[in-house]
This record gives structure tokens, sequence and C-alpha cells, in this order.
């Protein structure tokens, strides 16, 4: 039998984390084990000053003249193109834009064009809803007979035939944690014509991403998850250069335009990326987003991805050892090459054990209809957080904390 | 002859202003007379403590929770409710979300569907570029032989016949200021049968506006000029609840749905005017903007327009007075019932002018190609400041400063 994993085993493993300097570039509240970082990245140390900073010495002394002194109109390009750094995008390939479902909008309605003769959109039937739900407008409003074809992960290559038009999908799942192999389906996509959109959103700061390595053709992705970068801050999308100019952005407004202050009566695109960027920039969403990636550029994305892997396999060997392994059944794949960086957990009392646990400072996240989902950042949780959220949670099973009744209301936003 | 304005004059209408005090509200630099608060409004004093508060506070303190326990899920409708009080608009016809331009294509794209069988946009030509480009780029897409129909301002009643789906104006002109009549041009639009959609965002905060009482269809408009929301602050849009139901939004994404924590795998649109969310809030940017609508919502509209209208005639009487008549041509019209709270002049010199204004710290801007652009802001800009800025403005005319090479240098953002 395997010998037990105790406390001084993840004491140890804090001691020798090479991430274990980053912690404290992040702010966080007393007591709290925060396993939501996939929800909403916490806040890193250094942004209040540098939101102070934009606000009242740019903003308020500056004024107007800020865009040019201050470099705000190209900070959707310098952000784009840190995120890239992550991604693995090449120069010019990637910008910070709008949100995660807008950016969506714009390369899926650009992928469908550019496959003008296909009807077909391929998608996973347990995609985040958001990526369906857009597809499905954009489909209703196009109104030419696309159709989507949603797949089982398992079936999703066999779903991409030759008709499709676009394979769009979420490189790690939002429920599930279960990760594609991004070059894999992206060879498949481009063997049978499509194009491959990739949402990245659990995926950016997680998990290694080589967007050029896989020859992919757009991805979109969220900031405000791994990349610390605020709530709601704005999301970013990537375009292979060698489709830039043969896009026409169906969202062409007047930030996009080759010249916007020459105030032209007629659209044309930019030349590269910044075709698509379409209103004006969201100054204080990109400040906070910046100092979140540029935290994120510190660290070695191998030794993030080590660390996460390590993290949820003792989450998850320690729930079985701590716990048993009939009460919560593990979503996601038990594979660590098959997952991103997050567990889930399926339980009948999902809720209220999820809103014991937030109220014991164990803060993860349910999604419906039974799942607890636990997030680990590497920058910011440590080894001895796991052994402590386990804890917490068996000490909720014993006690049958779920009962109380307090656990039961629901909230707006789970 | 009448009798000249003095300084005196306008000291005495600084003490007499009933909106004197609000000019403490905002921080704005020493010595600078800020007539540019019409393309980025200046920063509220309590703006930062209230950022502060939402990023250290609520952000670091209760990361996630913030969703609920702050209301942040929220925000897009609270805010949007008030800047509905600003224009006249019933409860539940206003949210805020995304930027204006892609504001404008969720409603251009809704108001031809509910058009389905018309084929004409009506415009102006010189409308704001983003407005003519977002429908350019929706148009071409939707390939359905839609065409865009420009006219003249003094032709477009004309314009709008019995072909049109849509009348879109900006109703105070970015350029020139003039002002349309938008009771009139809405009545004129419904009675051929048109869909009317305003863009208000050289209005809102600057003019009363009243929706309700035009019969107005759709609307949209911009936070950061007089609404001092901060740069690149979200945008609002307005739909008329008769209209709500009937529209199946192109951008449908997870926020607008019905139920968004359902994770649902089909798109149910909410039932108000939610369904015009598509993304998560950015929060820092509503923030912002919320303290900037507070602001505004605590001046009298009537007291607004009232010393808006003063500090453009006397401003444009005194360019006559002290450089004469022939120096600088009036672009915007010159009964103020028919501009909005910006004056515009043409001088081949227009850059170097403004660039030597900014210098001596009266802060316009420039619009090409020839346009010297200068917004009045009641809140806080004062009628010593119009002595002032037309002082400086003489002063540069009789040196003739525009001769200085380092006026003539470009910026990118003009």
């Amino acid at each position: 039998m395997t010998r037990s994993i105790t406390r001084a085993d993840l004491e140890a493993l804090d001691r020798a984390d090479p991430l274990r300097a980053f912690r404290d570039r992040f702010d966080l509240p007393e007591g709290v084990i925060y396993l939501d970082g996939n929800s909403l990245g916490a806040m890193p140390a250094a942004t209040p000053a540098r939101i102070r900073e934009v606000v009242e010495d740019q903003w308020a002394r500056d004024l107007i003249r800020s865009w040019n002194v201050h470099g705000w109109i190209s900070l959707q390009q310098r952000i784009g193109a840190k995120i890239g750094r992550l991604i693995g995008a090449l120069e010019g390939e990637t910008i910070v834009a709008d949100s995660t479902s807008i950016n969506l909008f714009k390369l899926l309605e650009a992928a469908l064009d550019l496959r003008s003769t296909r009807r077909v959109v391929v998608s996973e039937t347990g995609n985040f809803p958001t990526d369906l739900y857009i597809a499905e407008g954009l489909l209703n409003h196009l109104g030419r007979g696309h159709t989507l074809r949603l797949a089982e992960p398992d079936d999703v290559e066999a779903a991409i035939t030759d008709d499709a038009a676009v394979v769009m999908l979420t490189h790690v799942n939002y429920r599930t944690g279960r990760m594609y192999d991004l070059r894999r389906i992206t060879e498949r996509a481009h063997a049978q014509g499509a194009i491959m959109l990739w949402d990245l959103s659990h995926s950016t700061g997680a998990v290694p991403v080589d967007l050029s390595g896989a020859g992919a053709d757009f991805a979109v992705g969220c900031g405000y998850k791994y990349l610390n970068g605020g709530p709601g801050a704005p999301a970013y999308l990537y375009v292979a250069t060698r489709h830039q100019s043969h896009i026409s952005p169906v969202l062409s407004g007047w930030l996009g335009h080759e010249a916007p202050f020459a105030f032209e009566p007629s659209y044309r695109p930019a030349n590269g990326i910044e075709r698509f960027i379409v209103g004006a920039p969201p100054i204080l969403g990109l400040t906070a987003l910046e100092v979140g990636v540029d935290v994120m550029l510190e660290a070695s994305m191998d030794e993030v991805r080590a660390k996460s892997v390590r993290l949820t396999e003792l989450f998850d060997a320690l729930v079985t050892q701590e716990i048993g392994a009939g009460t919560f059944a593990l979503v996601s794949p038990s594979a660590p090459e098959m997952r991103g960086s997050q567990l889930c957990y399926a339980h009948e009392n999902g809720w209220p054990i999820m809103r014991a646990l937030i109220d014991r400072g164990v803060i993860g996240d349910f999604r419906a209809p039974d799942i607890l989902r636990f997030g680990f950042t590497p920058l910011y949780v440590g080894y001895v957080d796991v052994w402590n959220a386990v804890a917490t949670l068996e000490a909720i099973v014993a006690e049958r904390a779920w009962d109380a009744p307090q656990y039961h209301e629901r909230a707006l936003v789970t």
C-alpha cells in the first residue's frame, strides 16, 4: 500500500516550490484559500497603485492628451502582444478588445466568410454556453441555413467532416476541466478543410498553449480568470497572420480603421490585427489587465504547469485518502495531461457543500446541476492550501454541514 | 452699437451661476481651461475613492463573492436606469453595455429585422464615422442588398421615404455641433414606417433629451463624454419597451440569457432590456461611469442647458469682439437652439492653432481637415473661463503663433 500523504509532505513541497515567491505578488485576504481563480482571478498587489496612477495622474491631470502622451491609444496592441507570448502567437497576431463573447462573434463570422460554401459549425455539447449562444445567434441571423453540429468530447474528431466550415471549441472545458489536444484537433480541422477557432478562456496562464506550433487559425480568451485582470476585464483575440488581410470585420468600428482620426466617410480596415478593434479602448480595465499579464509573464509556464498538475493530483489523492473514494465523483479526467488547472466533483448536495466551504474560507464555485468546481492557480495556491482545503471538505462531510438551511439559499451568481 | 462684453460681466455671471458649486466636484488641473469634455470628460473628484473601494475592498477582499454581495451583476441595469433619467426613458428601457459602436450594431441589426421587407438605411453624410462604418460592415455582411442613403443635414427629412427601414442619426453632430429636432425627425421616420435609431453620444448630459416624449424607438450613447465616466467608459443603449420582446439579439451572449447561471444549452433572451447584455460587465469602467452619472443627476438639466447656451453665445460673441468676424469661420449653427454644447470654427491653421492653445492651457481639439472644436461642459466650465480662452486665442492670432514649427507635428490621436 502507498504511504499516506502527510501535511509535512506538502509543507516540504511548498518550501521547494520555485513559484513560491509569487504568492506575495497577490493581495489575498487572510484565512482564505482561493480555489476560484478560474472564475475571477485574485488581485495582483501592484494593481491599486497602477490604477491610481492612470486615474489620478493621467486621466485627471493630462485629460485628453493621455491618449498620446501615456500611450492609451496603443494599450490594446501592447497588452495583446504580451498575451500573445503566453499562447505562442507571433508578433501582430493578438489584440485585446471587447468581451470573449463579442470576439467569438467576430471570428466565427470571419471563419464562415472564409468558408462561404460550407454550412456546418462543429462544437461540443458541453461547451461554455456563451460560445454556443453566440453561434446560435449568428447562424440564425445570417439565415443561410447553417447548422451547429454538437458532439460529446470523445466524438468531436469524428464530427469534423469535410462539410465543416468551422470547428469552435473551448480548449479546457469550464465545467469538467477536460482539455483537448490543441494541435491534434487543429490538424483534424485543417485536414477536413475547416477553420479552427479556439476559446482559451480556461487555458491562458494555466496551461502551455502553442498556437503557432499547432498552426492555429483563430482564438479568443478571457482576461479575468488566470490572467488576473480584474472583474470583467477586457478579452483578447488571436488571428494567424495568413488570415488577417482576407477578413473584412463584421464589427467595423472606427478604431479598427486604418486611419481612425482621418474621419474618412468609408471604412478601410487597419492593416493588421488592429482591424479587430471596434470602439474606444476601456482604459481602466486595460490597466488592471496589464498588471495581471505582467505578473504572469514573469513566471515560467513550464513551472506553472508542473505545479498545477501536482496540486490537482494531490487534491484528488487527498480527497480519496481523507474522505474516501465514494463520496465525491470526479468529473474531471483522472489523467492530469487530459485536464486544465481545475478539478470538478459531482455531489447531489453540491450547492450547500460549496456554501459551507466558502463559509469556512475555502472558495471554489458551483456549476449546475451538481458540480463542485475547484480551480488551482499555481501563482497563489500552495501545497498546504490543498491540505487545508481537503481537511475542510472532510469536516463538512463528517458533520453533514450541508443540512444547515442557510446553505440552501440560492444566489444570483453561482 | 451694443456695449462690449467685459470681463466683469463674466465674473458677475459666475457669481450668479446656480451650477457654480459643481466645479468643485471635479478634479481639474490648475491653470487649465478644459473645453474638450465632449471628447473625454473630466474626472469627478469622487472617482478615485470609489474605484479604490471596488478594487481594494471588493475585488481583493471579497473576490468572486462580490458579484452577489456588492451587486456587480446588476451594475449595468442600475447605471443604465440612471442614464435613462437623463434621456427621458421609462424604467427598464436603458442599460449600460459594451461600446457605442457595438450597441449601434446590435440595434441597427434589430431594426433591419423589424423592417425586414425594406432595404434602405438613412443617415447623414457627416455622421460620426463609426456610425457609418458599423452600418457599412453590417449591410455588407448581411448581403441582402441593403443600401445606405446618406444626406446632408438639411436634406435628411426628404431622404426619409417609405422605403426606409431605419433612420440612424447622431442627435448632435460631433464636428459641427449641429443638433436635430429629435421629436420632429422621429415623427418623420415613423410617418414613413421606419425605425428611428439615435446616437446620443454628444447629447446626454449636455442637452435635454426626451426619448419617451418623442416616441423614440432605439438609442445608443457614450459614457466618456458629458457623463464623465472615464476613458473608454462603457456605453449605453435604449430600446422602447414596445420593441423589446420582438427582438432576438444578434449578439446573444450568456449574460443576456434569461438564466445565465443555469448554463442551459440554448439561448433564451432575458425578458427585458437585459437581453442586450452580451459578456461579463466591465466592473472598473462601470464604477467610474456611475460616479460621473451620479454627479450629472444632481444637476438640473434645464440649468445645464441654459448655461451651455450662454457659454457658447458668449464665446462666439467674444471671438467676434476680440478677434474680428473674419478670422475664424463658425461652422456650428449660429442659433443656439440648433446646436449642442460645442462650437466649431474652421481655420486653415486649425491644427497648429489648437496645439498653441493647448500649450497655453486652453484644451479643445482638432477635427480634420481644419476644425477647431470647443466643448462646453456647464458643470465645470465657467464664464470667466470663456473670457480667458478667447483672450488666449486672440493672443495666438496676434502673434501668429501657428508659425512655430513645433505646432505642426502630428499626433496619433487628434
